[in-house]
């Protein structure tokens, strides 16, 4: 759901595993089909389990505007959920992030987005996306992908902020929100 | 992931929304992408909430066995979750069957279907389909559809024990089990 | 946790089940060990499980000020959860609510309620009580009862107003929020 | 709700702290009020959060045979969840066993034990205790402590095997069985 992720398709189309696409058989399935994303929150936590920070990604967006946003991406064909988060968020927070993917695949909510902001509220240009959202702690260094200009770890409070929500599109500013009251530190 | 879903989306061709594929774009797509799916485990309660039976669906197969399944199906292009949930019951439950869709959309698993039996034990011989399985309550009279021949209604005792559970294929047994778990009646 | 909760215990002390406690005995568990709640956000749902409305509770406190709450109150020894949701939720709403305890006993939320704010930020000036929260569709028709003034029916959007939750003490607003944010309508 | 406990309750009588309580009043408490358990059932796991393996307690009971057993004790007056997590696992696995306390302080499971069996067919003699059941991965070293006689980690298969189930207790084997179905183990 990320402006980068058609262009990391492009990218990977040289690729032999039946999971990559090539950008035009993307945008036809994308026409026929909802596609699986996965969504992260990435988060900091102390050594009982309380969220102390949340990791937000800073984007350039075509337009020149800087968005806020979390880690997401395509499910491929053939690829667990669990592989498909360890993969984005490595692209997204680099090889050492070391990202605890969770015992349970269940996700803490489902997101839903389409094309037009009437249906779920949850809005995404190029497709109707059913997004796994999921909490995943990071104990490692991050550090920003090419895609992605920077990488802010902030406290709930701050994360929850107006001053924050309104930099990020498409509704995950919601995300963000059920992902902090889910961790119990939605203030 | 039933056999009869193929044939559900040749017979839906003519509709004119969105949603619907034709078989031949259906097999394209699951060529080249995991496919949304939901799955539901419908089940009777009493006024505590407790399950007091589950609903299995009885069907031929094409070699002519019998299996036992669960209500499952596509979601569609631009459809909700929630819509795709109530469709799929009515269809396999009848029109009057009721039933209670959850206020929150999570599932209680991600049930990943491969068409190799290595990658996670489920499997679906024709595609990779991510499915969201949820318990859901039906209060209404149910009534088989022309693809199910019956549809018993068995204690979670009955239901979990080795001569139903051997009548479900491609892990749907755990499937069972793990909803069993879920509503705390696993025997 | 609601102010009324004591009254409730007095007056029950002539019943002989092993479940109910005098004033004394509680007040002297409560010094000594956490107290086992629930705690439930009635809601009404459309036919697709979405939430349509919040029951919220007005209530006035001994010091003459209104408050809204949830419903909620303690599990007695040898009472199922089930049957304590059942039984505030009759208490609270009336005997014709027709709520749906859920088929799966697990909560939404765990809510630690201690007597200083600075434990979890969730307070009970009486006691450290550990809430198991649901969200909790109501089919009937709804009352209040003696102990609640009244009960209003928000929209999500109304519910989670700052008009509302101002009028939440204890952090009911947050459980409020944790609520929406888990049915997916945290506007 | 493991034999040991009431010894632990004995023992630290002499601790200042206000979570403490003598032998006698625990007695007192446990004749009126549901009492407040945190129940976990300890895994390894691989980069990709699968579990690879369950950590059994292996313990003699009074009467001279030996259980198998799950990490579970009360949770103390003034203590957080979290907190009475922490604790429980360290005083089972000892202190460098790394538990990875989960972001989100949901349980998966609410275990409800009575002392007569017929309620709900998890039976603890002493109590009616409410459980929060957790799977909490653990990445250090665990070794037994005084209470328990060992440690045997087991493959899910191994765990979830009839050897393996029938020298558990109380319901426990239900338990450990729902934590397979949860982390999609469940063979």
């Amino acid at each position: 759901m990320r402006e980068s992720d058609g262009v990391a398709d492009l990218t990977d189309v040289t690729q032999t595993q039946g999971g990559w696409l090539s950008s035009n058989d993307l945008e036809q399935a994308r026409g026929a089909l909802p596609i699986v994303y996965i969504e992260a929150v990435p988060v900091r936590v102390d050594a009982l389990g309380n969220v102390t920070h949340v990791g937000l990604l800073l984007e350039a967006t075509p337009t020149g505007t800087l968005n806020r946003t979390l880690v997401s991406g395509r499910v491929h064909l053939g690829e667990r959920i669990r592989e498909a988060l360890l993969r984005h968020i490595e692209k997204d927070l680099g090889p050492v992030a070391l990202p605890r993917i969770p015992t349970d695949p269940t996700p803490f909510a489902v997101v839903e987005y389409f094309q037009s902001p009437e249906v779920s509220g949850f809005v995404d240009a190029r497709q109707h996306a059913v997004a796994l959202a999921y909490v995943i702690p990071v104990a490692g260094d991050c550090e920003p992908s090419s895609q992605a200009l920077d990488i802010a770890w902030l406290t709930p409070r701050e994360a929850a902020s107006q001053d924050v929500l309104v930099q990020m599109i498409g509704g995950r500013d919601r995300v963000l929100r059920m992902a902090l009251a889910h961790a119990g530190v939605l203030p």
